[in-house]
């Protein structure tokens, strides 16, 4: 345990100086909700430097087949590491230092005491630096994600690094203007008649204590960041247990904030790594341990349950759902299958946003006024998936790779089971990467009496297509399934302003946030940070948003102080 | 089910215009935490009119010994009432319509398509109106509360009048504030280079269903305003279960409501009473019924336990706690014991913020620089109750009555039990009610190491002196005893800002609010609206607290919905 010295505290009021307009914009923008964007998606030379991409590439390279020292964290009782490349299916051969879950505790509960000190201000500028230096790292980020996830690089690059930053700052900016939403110190007076009652009063948002953020193999700093820098934002230091299959990406995060933690006179095991040893998973015993008072969790919906029903403890979960579509009436399908297949198509669905139960009426749907049968809408959006699956330019690019073989082993499963097909998969070539784990989008289409077919998640690049009685029953399964068994995101195409009506106060009543007719560059599966919340919270596909209010305050407590004052 | 009609809409309007400036003044109280009360505390002819008390009485006798016949709620299934005076003993004679379990969700449920549908600032309105009509009936609800609860005439009036009031009020402003701390709707437009990508957003809180108010015996409305109103103005109906000891105060509220909606066209059942049938007890019922999300409750920790633990509920509880006194140092121990001794006499220690335990170093405390042995410190304690209670002008009227004869059965089996007693309980004559059930404060003397003696509540007046190493000890202890055991209230009394500093660090880290060196008029048990946080939720006394923004925002979920835009 380590205490700042003031040399330390003095650096960081000039840092705290240097991050404050940041600070506050990311704040303004929560509220607005309008675009904003701290660190910008694109990978442009211009905005990451000349050679950024070529630099990151050969420095992720040089990580390979080697023990990763990059960490603050001293003492390693061990080694271990077993993530592989999705595009060639072999080991990456790097291992990571591993500690017990009782030095990883001790350590977590140490840095408590020098974390839960610092004000809000001071820890949202030492997090705020973390980003920035993130953010030289992008890259390198980029091609960790790309080889642990099977994402494409575009999306590695993006949903790892600057969509991930802005996350993290949106969890930063929340929990900051929520610590601050109550004045520190107050008179407080109240006229008895003849005389005044004073008192002096100050309030204190005092953190929980030791908080566990369990990340997940597809996005593994994407969904870690927000978890990880709420808890710290509001005081609470974090053991980061990442996926064993998606260490990389997130192990470059930590490396980088433990060592700003470090210049600043800080305890670096504020926010600690812990990689499972090989042998044995420790989540569990992390989990149940009576210090850790708070869990993020991404991932499986059996295993977030168990968290979930842990005594304790505040619980943040992502878990799985079945997402709908529901297609009413259109101007044009072309543009609406196009825009779907990409949808269903991107990350070989394996983000948790995709689109899954597909609801069109038995009678089919109005396009541009005209009534279109069921089956020529079915065949439409077969053949936009088959176009851009086969384009090359396009499809291996959309697609990745799969990051699971289990997710492989699904799709192909899924030809034993029931409902008819629709659209196979088939073998499309990675131009880069022979070896790569490939899985085209698989459609089936079910009866709407068929629940038992539709009424879970079935994770990757499968779309189930229900042939409902009419709208009315689209609607209503798919608030069903939402209710039921969860949902993320809901797509609608209506033309009609009444049933888009009655689709928004359905969906809202299923906390389902809704997307309405989207075509062209905008898709179903993407949510915007400072605008989009991700996951409400209000079906069991989660129950914490990234970034309500909620996912912040759950993590301290307002403990208020009096004492009279003389008069 | 009943709509309401565009005539009750524009007179909405009317009285939004009207009770406006007092919510914008309750927002701004909230935050500012000096001192504000939209009601006032004393029982003034020159607030509540000339004759005001009087016919108050009159109206309360008026309603005994007959069938409860003001609530809106239709078709009554049965009638009970089993309420009894702690002053004379005897029965009100009052029964209040009883309807069946399904017959209270069928109509909540049917309640909530409707109230869900008016805005916040609507919904804000017609409850801060129902509070105006409570307040015509502050005396009615007194003399209620006095014979129902025990408790004096002056806090009967003030707990369930007018400070339940500002409570309400203060759930209101909070929970109207909250939804409306994003925008309803917005325009998001991300630079994509050569064009734009432009969406219409809008997002909506939306209520998470039907809210179940468990009330408690000795704060009947105090104790359930803070949930009902809290669900309510977020758009859940509620119904209310008061405990069958302490139903007549909360119905006058509930009625008086219920002619608010009816007024503005609006069903009465958005906040119905659930009175038990005398012999089944349905709490369990309703609280288990899948049709209940938001449950809030004020009672006993076993029963608050199992309603934390019920799966698909948000639960917000006030169970019980070990409060603790921490003497160090002080000035004029005099005004200190005085002020102790009013603590612990006031209703007879039947607040969930009087002190129980009194930690005290076995080598006394400093008083003006001066040692002073232990042994002196406790008997000034025991002579300022005794001073209290014998004093025939301010006894009765600070003790009132006992509200369960389990109470006064537990005072008399201490003293089978342990521990040395340093004060007996003793009989003492209400002016007013030869028949009151009355028992003066007990105090015993247990030491440190013997903490099974003092890690419980014991409900009611009983002190506890506990024989500490020195003041660290007594630190120490009390933060453990909050934290396994809950703490609503501590009260500390030190000159030594190094001592003050620790205790504020270590009860904060137990989630308990501490007042130090209280003399004069003002009191630990007392907590005022706007200002002090009741119960903060961080230790096991309970998870929840008014209001904090947590104690609103888990009733109702953020709901995004966005549609592309014409550029």
């Amino acid at each position: 345990m380590k205490e700042p010295i003031s040399q330390d505290i003095k650096e960081l009021q000039n840092l705290t100086e240097q991050h404050r307009p940041v600070l506050e914009r990311a704040i303004q923008a929560l509220h607005e909700r309008t675009f904003f964007s701290q660190y910008p998606e694109h990978p442009s030379p211009a905005v990451y430097g000349e050679g950024a991409d070529q630099a990151g590439l050969e420095k992720y390279q040089s990580l390979l087949g080697k023990p990763y020292e990059e960490l603050l964290q001293s003492g390693a009782e061990g080694w271990a590491g077993q993530e592989e490349s999705p595009y060639n299916q072999e080991n990456l051969g790097i291992t990571y230092p591993t500690f017990s879950v009782d030095t990883l505790v001790a350590r977590g509960q140490a840095a408590f005491h020098v974390w839960r000190k610092l004000s809000p201000l001071e820890r949202a500028t030492i997090l705020i630096e973390s980003l920035e230096r993130m953010k030289a790292r992008f890259y390198e980020i980029a091609h960790a994600t790309m080889h642990t996830t099977g994402q494409a690089f575009m999306m590695s690059f993006q949903a790892s690094g600057p969509h991930a930053a802005d996350r993290a700052l949106e969890a930063i900016a929340a929990g900051y203007e929520e610590q601050t939403r109550f004045p520190e110190h107050q008179v407080w007076e109240k006229p008895m008649g003849k005389f005044n009652l004073k008192l002096n009063k100050s309030w204190k948002a005092v953190p929980k204590g030791l908080g566990l953020v369990v990340g997940c193999s597809t996005f593994p700093t994407w969904n870690t960041v927000p978890g990880m820098y709420a808890s710290l934002v509001t005081g609470n230091p974090v053991i980061v247990k990442p996926h064993p299959k998606g260490v990389l990406p997130i192990a470059i995060v930590i490396a980088e904030l433990q060592k700003v933690l470090v210049e600043y006179g800080l305890d670096p095991n504020i926010c600690q790594l812990a990689v499972d040893p090989d042998d044995r998973l420790i989540t569990k015993d992390l989990a149940e341990h009576e210090a850790i008072k708070l869990i993020d969790y991404t991932g499986g919906t059996s295993f977030g349950n168990y968290l979930e029903d842990l005594k304790g403890k505040t619980v943040f979960t992502e878990k799985a759902g079945v997402n709908s579509i529901i297609l009413d009436s259109v101007e044009d399908l072309d543009k609406v299958v196009q825009n779907l297949a990409f949808s269903l198509t991107l990350y070989s669905g394996q983000m948790c946003t995709a689109p899954q139960n597909f609801f069109i009426p038995a009678n089919g749907i109005t396009v541009a006024g005209e009534q279109m049968p069921y089956e020529e809408v079915v065949a439409k959006l077969a053949e936009a998936v088959k176009g851009l699956v086969n384009n090359p330019k396009a499809g291996p690019h959309v697609l990745g790779a799969i990051q699971n073989p289990l997710t492989q082993q699904r799709v192909q499963d899924l030809e034993k089971g029931n409902g008819r097909s629709v659209l196979s998969t088939c073998d499309v070539a990675n131009p880069g990467f022979a070896n790569a784990r490939i899985c085209t989008p698989v459609i089936y289409e079910v009866e709407a009496a068929e629940k038992d077919l539709y009424s879970q998640e079935l994770f990757g690049p499968i779309a189930l297509i229900i042939k409902t009685k009419n709208t009315q029953e689209s609607i209503q399964l798919a608030q069903e399934m939402a209710m039921q068994h969860g949902a993320i995101s809901c797509g609608a195409y209506t033309t009609d302003p009444a049933v888009k009506e009655e689709i928004m106060d359905q969906m809202g009543l299923a906390g389902t946030p809704v997307s309405f007719n989207l075509t062209g560059g905008i898709y179903v599966n993407q949510n915007a940070s400072f605008s989009d919340f991700h996951v409400t919270g209000g079906n069991p596909a989660g129950n914490a948003s990234f970034t309500n209010p909620e996912f912040v305050i759950k993590r301290f407590t307002w403990v208020g102080f009096r004492e009279p004052a003389a008069n």
